[in-house]
């Protein structure tokens, strides 16, 4: 409810449309959105119009197609279904337009919308096998409207692969680097680039990387400024953070 | 060195206005620059024409004094100098127009700039302990241009403090947001803002914070999408960052 | 033995019914429950007359089975079965009346109890996927004569979900807070209840979760008062602890 | 606001008595007391009437003062300040009736309130090094209206000193069990007891107990039922839960 | 002694201005195997006469069978193969006199022989999941000529099980205390009994267990003298270690 | 009370000469000691006859010539007193017969014993700066009792060193082998010897040492049969437990 | 490009064989190269004209054959695969001459080259278990050129093993010192040796070992000199080094 | 070989059945020192004729001296005396010809000497404050006989102002690469040099570096290959480890 809404409520119980005992009610049922400011379920949705996200990780076949039934009722267009388990494919392929990106493992119900932001986002990789991440981080990006650009197996014990590509990284709004064991990427971009880094440790590698633990130090610890860091193998949040920066406009 | 700069190098080559071998000499003292997008010193310099920056933390008065000459003779109207250590002030007061921030540990050169930020940027603590790095921070962003808003010890642990601020909230280009011990308010803010977030982790605590470890790992692990996390007490970096994303602007 | 058996049975030597060496046997064999304080197997065991606990993980059916039957035949009328292996389930089924709890691993012999705490206990949790530990909380309290509230998935991230029940909260006579990932919602908690808060941090969550101990660093060091914390996963303990507290009575 | 005194403001709205534009302002201002049940700085404060609390690390004399000074305006007659700094005593001393307690770095304003508790609280140490976190549990159960009886130096290691005290343990309402180095206490005095344990792990100890972290592992794999666990060397917080679960009465 | 040092010794000796006896006891003082008394693969064979030792972990049935036979050719009687795959064990029992040992993973060639050590070694569990690794400490003691008692599911959360048996840890020559979890067990005997007390943490238990990290910790932190400690799940260190000190004789 | 005494006490009752109530009452107050066989105060003493040991860290020159004063005036000759402040040291030498070793920061009041164990301690360190964890060791076997030869400066990097006193490891009874840095000196010395090692990680070294941690492991992980590890710098742990296993005697 | 080469390219835009716009884009396409001194793809292949390597880990059997192709096609003679997943050895045997090693997951196409480095390299284990991990150090080495010396099973448990072939330690130029569990090989070694020791911890081992945490620290904390560590189980990398080291020669 | 045997051998020589040459060939083939190569303290001496090192830490200064002044009179020229404790420089001036680097807490007696390696040892650090530790490494590397470059402050962060320097990097013999906080920079050297890269962790940093632990886990993933580790802050292992590679020769 904003304010004007609580107003006119408030007129109505001055004018007599609505009882005192019945305003209480409401105002209970609804405590925040009185108030006019609190998003419902904020943090499960994606900008109203653009696209809606289900985290797929441990939910069954049958509950994933019944939200995204829900969701569609509501007249939402784009759902993201992200790590997605494969056998509930089957079933949102029959009822809905839906993609399945397996190397992402996400699914997409509808079309993806035309890209909207200031700029381009670059998803960049230190190796292949940081490719899953990357996926999930990009196919998130665009989803929710940006131009995304995809600069793979530029780790830096090659710097000329990343050289190489350097107007690529001049030219990005937002980067979201990616990498695991040494994770050094982050800092080598960051210090190249000008626009907000999000590094994405990933858990690649193997003995002293302990997991993903060795890049999110690494990456944590940049010397290079306007460089953050999210959590391990999360690249659908890096992917969302990249797409609110790239929508940064006057409120 | 630009493109149109290498293109009117060659043509000199061409019109016998310069030697090969002097080209090759050019192009091998600045491997970088020649191509005309890397930039000098990126890391420890801000944008021209706002500020730049002196990490002060194991810098001798003299060399703090030294470096903020050179860059003021550079022309530099505004120098930050974080961490700087008490005993360098009184000879920057002696010598330029020098005002020091004790509680931030952070002493500036010149006069802050007007704010040409896309919106607000708040910096927000859970509590008062956190405020020296909240106050590096929210001194780093004003010095790069940014309107500030504080919103100092509005812990979980007390969500009405919190919650009676929420139009703060709800109205930022850019949220950061500082806590120790268990870290929770990075989470509890990015489920009530649309905006990105920038979590710092202070080492604020005893037993089981071990030195910001605790609230490092619950920020990484923030269910609210847009948040992302940097160093243990890196107020500047917090700052930076959000100053980067509320100057956003299409390239 | 309490101190009214240990005088009966003294009263039975000094009236010649017992020899001293049968009594010195007797004492030998029970060298604690002589003193009338000690709690036989008083850890695996809970308040006689409501229901014992057996810990079903790395049991074999038969094992289960027999210990069950012993306790059935001591006279037990409700014994709770945590972490039972799916396969014993049959063979108890046979045997007993007998419930299977799926999603919280628990079998149940006999009737529930009625409540007799002192007010309702509430099991919150941030997500689905603390479901299973939850409902070994709630179950387990529900075992040991307790009203159970159940307050599921009221994450820090979607703040509202969990004030639209504030009501709830501040009803309980204590909180059981479940929590993965960040685990905030014990010190949220916390801040608005005024009962004994018990943190239990789960397993939920991949990268720097680093297998629930970013949660149980989160809950150790809330900075609400009146939180204490058990293992990660323990909804038993937690469970069992809250049904003590819901039960303090002058003694 | 409760509920009622929403119907009355509702009422007032209806009969002219109020503008819907002052009902607004005032919803606003205070968002949450509206709804009649957020405790205004409950996490820092005790409850009314018997004692409110001040912690005192890192906070100068002036400003302990000053906060004490507002409180005893505000009517408050008992004020325990925690972690007080050596050099705020005088100051206080001279202002207020005022008593130090070194062991624990506790200053106490006022007098200690008359026991109302259920039962007593047994605090318990494994060494006579965990007497200062003791004292600061003890004296913290005491400002809030607890009988407390000490059990100190009664570790595992010499475990007739706990069991010739065993009457002390099995008439506890709420014991605090305080250890460091292997902290095997809590689970000891769990498994003899019937109430509820909080344990308090301590950073005695040297080489492996890494500054507490061994005991707190202790304490939060405790195969005894009934044990939690709180922050190291947080003996407030112990001596706080312990208060409230004391005072568990039907609301 | 160099090269020619030697050569001028040997020719002292040719020329019978040294003995070949003074030659051979500055032989003796010099560092090595001049003095024949360095055991040939010490580190894996027990004393000759009583058994010999087989790692069985990462060995196929026929290095098995291969290793057994060239001991037995050599002699050995007794022969223990410590976490002996299963598949190997018919291969063996074809073979030799063959017994194995399920729960302990251990297969034993050969009769175990008479106890000769000085007195007997109790093996000790805080639980029945311990037992495994119990049986293995306790087979190897056996196998190395010692009387065990086996004390299991003595845990310190049910303490009176362990007090009823006093006796006999009064009279044990050593202890091998085994438990996992909170590890406390072996502090609690290191404190009644007066003999040396081996602690074997294992790896029972869950989350904060972290795969026997806190019964290890809590064991190193023991504040019970005459305790130390082995490698997690280490049965067979532990039995190997009680066996020496039970055979402790003048030199 | 044994069993003797306790068929006394019953035969009293019999004859009527002890009322039950009584008897009750002394079986209550006395709840282990009834049983005969629990040590008064077992963990801090040492052997009747030969040495009481106060641990001298964290307690005041008062309270340790308190506790020495009693321990004289109970007939104890032989005090040992570990990590004394060395402020202690004054009073002491005033009142009683005192040496003071600075290395170890032990002071010992009255005569070391004469040696009555089986055969010879050998203390070993790997470098020099072990030595007071060494000492430590070394004085606490001393003062037990026991003769000790002392290898120190033998660390694995100069193998050499080691060993030309193979004839010295050769002949121990017990070793304790003191290592900090990387600790391989244990599992060296456990491969050459074939008595009991007792291994003492030191805190030793920088970087990547972890304060002893690295040491730990090593010692832990030991593939050397008959090889123990105690806590970080216990030195006096090592010594006690080597004498207790050159004391084994049949009981 | 090297320097000789753009020279050339200059001459030619001199000469007007070369437009200035064609230069430019030839220097934009290969922003290093012109530079003369960076390799392409350097860190993943190995010296021209010995061999080059694919990580195998993680890919299918039609990319590696692929790779393999396109590198054959390039003049390569000879190709190693690392990790290479078993089920692609029988696509490359039917395709190239080709040589799978089960234990250390390595298949090689072409004839291994004739030794050419300075010396032999020496590569050592501590146990039989760590034979996967030393032959891919051996295998790498040998394919890159180099004479290797295997020295398995001489861990520093049974000196004499060791001791026993220090005439081939004496002699190696490089050594390869390769140990799980507490990884005491590298410093024992490191002390016999006067060459470079390139130290591998392995993940063998239990308890403890945390995955070869232990055998890490151990070797970094090496207190011999000339020892230097590479990831745990990265036995290429061991192989690699050495040969490099073993390859010196004047630039 | 037995003391017998040994006898045996002696008496042929008497006899002339075995003449001293033969003897000496014998006892090479046998383990140890009989070979007359084993150094004595090898760890701490440098190859003869070129410098020793004292290991100045913990040490007094009279004790530093006294080790000097053997070495002195044994005919050492040059001398090393690693984290020199500054107040020990007075008594080694009057003493010796000697030089004090404050900044790597180095002293020198005597000259330097000529360089005589392979070729240069490129000392590189990520920044000014890695400085101490970069000097110890050159130092040691230069009175080992070896020409140093020194590159410091070129971290990756600023990657113009080491690619500016690509020349020195490619032309070097060895490179020790140190770094703090992220030590991205082995990695990045570790791809562009083809010589083998020491790299040396330092504790510079803060927060999340946690001592060093960042950039060592850094350092051992790299996934460049060629790139070795030392201890955190052991600038004078990489020197050493450095020259030794600088120096390989055919034995």
């Amino acid at each position: 409810m904003t304010q004007k809404q609580t107003l006119e409520m408030l007129d109505k119980i001055k004018n007599g449309e609505l009882s005192p005992e019945e305003a209480v009610l409401k105002l209970r049922m609804e405590p925040f959105e009185d108030l006019g400011y609190v998003k419902l379920d904020h943090h499960r949705e994606l900008r109203q119009g653009i696209a809606e996200v289900i985290y797929g990780a441990g939910k069954t076949p049958e509950q994933i197609v019944g939200i995204a039934d829900a969701m569609v009722k509501r007249g939402q267009n784009l759902i993201l279904i992200t790590r997605i388990p494969p056998e509930a494919c089957a079933a949102l392929a029959v009822k809905f337009s839906f993609n399945y990106h397996e190397m992402a493992r996400i699914g997409i119900i509808g079309e993806m919308p035309k890209p909207d932001g200031i700029g381009k986002i670059v998803v960049a990789t230190g190796g292949t096998s940081d490719m899953p991440i990357a996926e999930e981080a990009a196919l998130t990006a665009e989803a929710l409207g940006n131009e995304v650009v995809r600069l793979y197996d530029v780790g830096v014990a090659g710097l000329n692969r990343l050289l190489s590509r350097l107007d690529v990284i001049m030219e990005a709004q937002v980067i979201v680097a990616i990498a695991g064991m040494e994770g050094a990427l982050a800092s080598v971009i960051g210090g190249l680039a000008d626009c907000p880094v999000i590094a994405v440790p990933t858990s690649i590698g193997y003995g002293a990387s302990f997991g993903g633990l060795s890049a999110l130090l690494t990456m944590l610890n940049s010397c290079a400024s306007g460089v953050s860091v999210v959590n391990i193998d999360n690249g659908f949040g890096g992917g969302y953070l990249a797409s609110m920066i790239n929508h940064q406009r006057i409120k």
